[in-house]
C-alpha cells in the first residue's frame, strides 16, 4: 500500500479510541523504521466474532504500512489458574492446550493478518524462566497507590470487594512483555488502556524507548447498544455460516452500519465518504448493507459464498413472499431476554407457549427468513426482527426495554455480570480480576 | 528445668505483649510435644544490644522448657536490595556477606540460646528456588485490603507516601516462611503482629496447623521513655565493656530496674518478687541493681568481669570522693541530644562551650566516673548524670526535655524517622517499607 505520511497517519487513527502520545506516534512511523507492533490475547480457546476484528484490523493496518505485528499469546498466566483458589471456572491450562488454541488462532486471525509480517509469541518464553526474587525486581517498580487508581480496583477496593495481591502483579507482567517484546506500540481494548501505560512505565524503568498506546473502541452488538458479546447473543461469529451472516448485517439500524463500516470494512475513509453522500442524497442504506455483507463474507469465506449468501437472502424473502407492508409490534420486556416461545404469545403469533413451542417443533416459525428449531431460543433485548409463523402470520416485532431508566440499571449490571464473554482487546480485566 | 504446667506457661507469658491465641498456646504446651518455635532476623551486619535480647530471652525459655528454636535468617530479601531503587543505603547483599553476619550472630546469639536446641536457618534455601509463578501462587492466599490494614501502610497510603508493590509480598514470604519451616510458634516484637498473623493465614491455606503468635514489647532505653536504640545513645550493647555496662545499670531508675528485671533477668518471678517486698521495707533499689548488672556482665563476659566491674565502680567513686550532697541541675533542652559542651557550659560547670572542650582535651571531664575523651559526646534527652569537672566542680545533671506538650510531638516524629536502629522484633517494619 503506498500512502503518504498523512494517508497513513489518518489509516492508523481510523476509529481509534485513544492514542497515547500521538507526537510520539507520528515520530516513530516518521522514523521510517519497521515498528514492532504488540497486541496480547488471552490463551483461553478463541471463538471470534466481529467485535474482536476490530483491533486485528488495526494490526492489518500497520502491515499494510509495512510494519511488523507482534501476535502475544498471555500463556503464562493462564497455566497458572486462579491461584487464589475462588474462581473454579478458571483451571490452569496446559501447555498442550495452550498449543492447540494457539492454532485457532493462527487459522483465524490470518483471515485477517498476514502470515509474514505477523510473529505469533508467548510470554511464558520470557516469563516462564523469571525467579521469584526477578518478579520482586518488577514489583519494586510499581506503586500500590498507582495500581489502585485502575478503575476496577479503584471500584472494588472502595466497595470493600476482595482483590488478591496477585492481580497486582499480572499488570506488570503484561508491562514486562512490552520490555521483553521492546515495543514500539501496544495496541488494546480501550478498557485497557491502564494495563498498557503500565508497559510505558516499565519500558522506561528498563530504559528503553517507551511504547505508544493505542485503544480500540469496543465494537456494539446487532443492538446497536451493548458491546457485542457472545454470552448478550449480539454477535456475528467469525466463523458463522455466510447465511447467517448476510441476515444478521441485514437487520443491524442505518446509524450502526455506519460504526461498523468504520471499524470492520477495509473499504477507504474516501469511499465510505462518498457512500454518506449518496445516502443522503436518497441511496437506500439497504444497498450498502448488502456491499458491506458481502465483503465481510468474503473476507471470512470467499466472494462465491458472498454471492451466494445474497441470493439465498433475496430468494428467502421472495419465496416467503414477504408482504410489502408488515405489521411492526413492539413487546416490552424486562429482562434481557425473552424466550421466543412467549414472544410469539405476547405478539399474537401464536396463542399461547404451547402453542408456540409446536409450531417451532413443526418448523413453521421463521426469524428474517431464517427456519428456527429450537423451541427454547431467547430473544434479545433492543432487537428487532421479522418474524413468522406459518405463511399468514408475520410482523416486524421489537424487543423493547419495559422502561428506559429501568433498562438503564440493568445495563450496568450485566457488564459487570458478563464474564463470559472474550473481548476484542488482549487480556481483559475480568480475568486479572478472578 | 523442671516445672509442672501452670509454671512453664507463667515462665512463657513473662513479660509478653500478647498471645495470638493463648488458648491454642496451651494446648501445643499440653501436647508435650517438642514444639517448633521461629524467630525472624534481619541478615544485615548484627550488633546487638540489651534491647534485642528481650525476644532472644523469651526464646531461650522455650529452650529451657526443652522445645527447639529455628533462628531465620531472612537473607532472601537481603540478597535483592531494594528493587525501587529509592533507598540507595539498601544495597544488596552477597552471599558471603550473609554468612560473615550470619556468623556474628551467632557468636553474639549464643550467649543466650543453646545452641544444641538451635537451627540456623536461611530462606534462601526454599525462597530462593521459587519461580515467579510460586510467587503469584502465594500472593494470591492475600488480599490488598488485609495488606492495607497494617499500620504502616495505612497510614503511607492514607497520606499519600509511596508504598512499591513489592512491599506487599515481604509480609507473604515471610508468613511462607512458616509455611516452610513448619513453625508451630513464632515471636517478634509487638510492631510485627501483622506479619507475624500472615504466617498464621497462610499455614492456613496450606493445610497446615497455624502457628501461635507472640509478641514481645519493646524494651525501653536507659532514659526509661524511648525505645532502646544505638541511634538514641540510649543503649546497653553486648559487647560493651563491663564497666560501661555496670556503670549504665547503676544510672537507670528504679523504676525502670523493675521492667529490665522482668524482660532481662533470668532469676525467677518469685525471687523478683521478693525482691519488691524487701524495697517496699526498706531495701536500696541500688543494691538490687548491682545484682542485675552482675547478672547481665556474667552472661556477657564472665562472673569474674562482673565482680570486677562492681569493685571498679565502687573504687571509681570512692577515690573521687564525692561529696554526699551533690547539687541537682535540671538542663531543659528542645533537641533529643544536647552537645555535652553546651550541657557543661548551661549548668554552669564551664564557662563556654570552649573552655568546657579544653577541659574534656584535658581529661578533666568524668561523667559518671567516667573518664570522657570525646569533646563531641552528646547527651540523650531524658537522662541523668553525675559530672565532674577537675575535683571540684561536680552536679548531678538531669537533661529534660523543654515542655512535655513538645517532647511528645518531637518523641512521635522520632519514632517514625528513625530508620537506622535495629529493633528486637526480627524484620522490622520500617526495613520493609523501603
Amino acid at each position: 500500500m503506498k500512502l503518504n505520511f498523512d494517508e497513513s497517519l489518518s489509516l492508523i487513527k481510523r476509529g481509534t479510541a485513544e492514542i497515547l502520545p500521538e507526537k510520539e506516534l507520528e515520530e516513530r512511523l516518521k522514523s521510517g523504521r519497521k515498528l514492532r507492533v504488540k497486541a496480547g490475547f488471552d490463551p483461553t480457546a478463541p471463538d471470534l466474532h466481529l467485535g474482536h476484528t476490530v483491533l486485528l484490523n488495526k494490526l492489518k493496518h500497520f502491515q499494510d504500512l509495512g510494519h511488523e505485528v507482534l501476535f502475544l499469546i498471555g500463556d503464562f498466566t493462564g497455566m497458572i489458574g486462579d491461584p487464589s483458589g475462588k474462581n473454579i471456572t478458571r483451571l490452569p491450562l496446559t501447555r498442550e492446550q495452550v498449543v492447540e488454541n494457539a492454532k485457532t488462532y493462527q487459522a483465524q486471525v490470518f483471515k485477517i493478518l498476514n502470515p509474514d509480517k505477523t510473529q505469533i509469541l508467548f510470554n511464558s518464553e520470557w516469563l516462564g524462566d523469571k525467579s521469584a526474587a526477578d518478579l520482586i525486581q518488577i514489583a519494586g517498580k510499581y506503586t500500590v497507590a498507582r495500581m489502585l487508581e485502575r478503575d476496577d480496583f479503584y471500584k472494588r477496593y472502595t466497595s470493600n470487594q476482595p482483590i488478591a495481591i496477585h492481580e497486582f502483579l499480572y499488570p506488570l507482567l503484561q508491562g514486562y512483555d512490552s520490555v521483553a517484546m521492546h515495543a514500539d506500540i501496544e495496541l488494546g481494548g480501550n478498557d485497557q488502556k491502564f494495563n498498557l501505560l503500565v508497559g510505558r512505565e516499565l519500558q522506561k524503568h528498563y530504559g528503553q524507548p517507551q511504547q505508544v498506546v493505542i485503544t480500540m473502541p469496543l465494537l456494539e452488538g446487532l443492538d446497536g447498544d451493548k458491546k457485542m458479546s457472545k454470552s448478550l447473543n449480539n454477535y456475528i461469529g467469525i466463523d458463522e455460516s455466510p447465511d447467517n451472516m448476510f441476515g444478521k448485517i441485514m437487520s443491524i439500524s442505518d446509524d450502526l452500519m455506519w460504526r461498523y463500516l468504520e471499524l470492520l470494512s477495509f473499504k477507504s475513509q474516501q469511499e465510505i465518504q462518498q457512500w454518506k453522500l449518496e445516502t443522503q442524497q436518497g441511496k437506500n442504506p439497504r444497498d450498502i448493507k448488502i456491499l458491506f455483507a458481502e465483503e465481510i463474507i468474503t473476507r471470512f469465506h470467499s466472494l462465491q459464498d458472498a454471492k451466494r449468501a445474497h441470493e439465498n437472502f433475496a430468494n428467502r424473502f421472495q419465496k416467503h413472499q414477504l408482504p410489502k407492508e408488515i405489521p411492526e409490534i413492539a413487546v416490552q420486556i424486562s429482562e434481557n431476554f425473552i424466550p421466543l416461545v412467549n414472544l410469539l404469545k405476547t405478539a399474537g403469533l401464536a396463542s399461547g407457549t404451547t402453542d408456540a413451542r409446536r409450531l417451532i417443533q413443526n418448523n413453521a416459525v421463521r426469524i428474517d427468513g431464517e427456519k428456527i428449531s429450537d423451541a427454547d431460543l431467547k430473544i434479545a433485548v433492543n432487537t428487532q426482527h421479522i418474524y413468522q409463523v406459518g405463511k399468514l402470520r408475520i410482523a416486524k416485532i421489537s424487543a423493547t426495554p419495559t422502561s428506559l431508566r429501568e433498562r438503564s440499571s440493568k445495563q450496568s449490571r450485566d457488564t459487570t455480570t458478563d464474564t463470559e464473554d472474550w473481548i476484542s482487546s488482549s487480556r481483559k480485566k475480568t480475568r486479572d480480576s478472578q
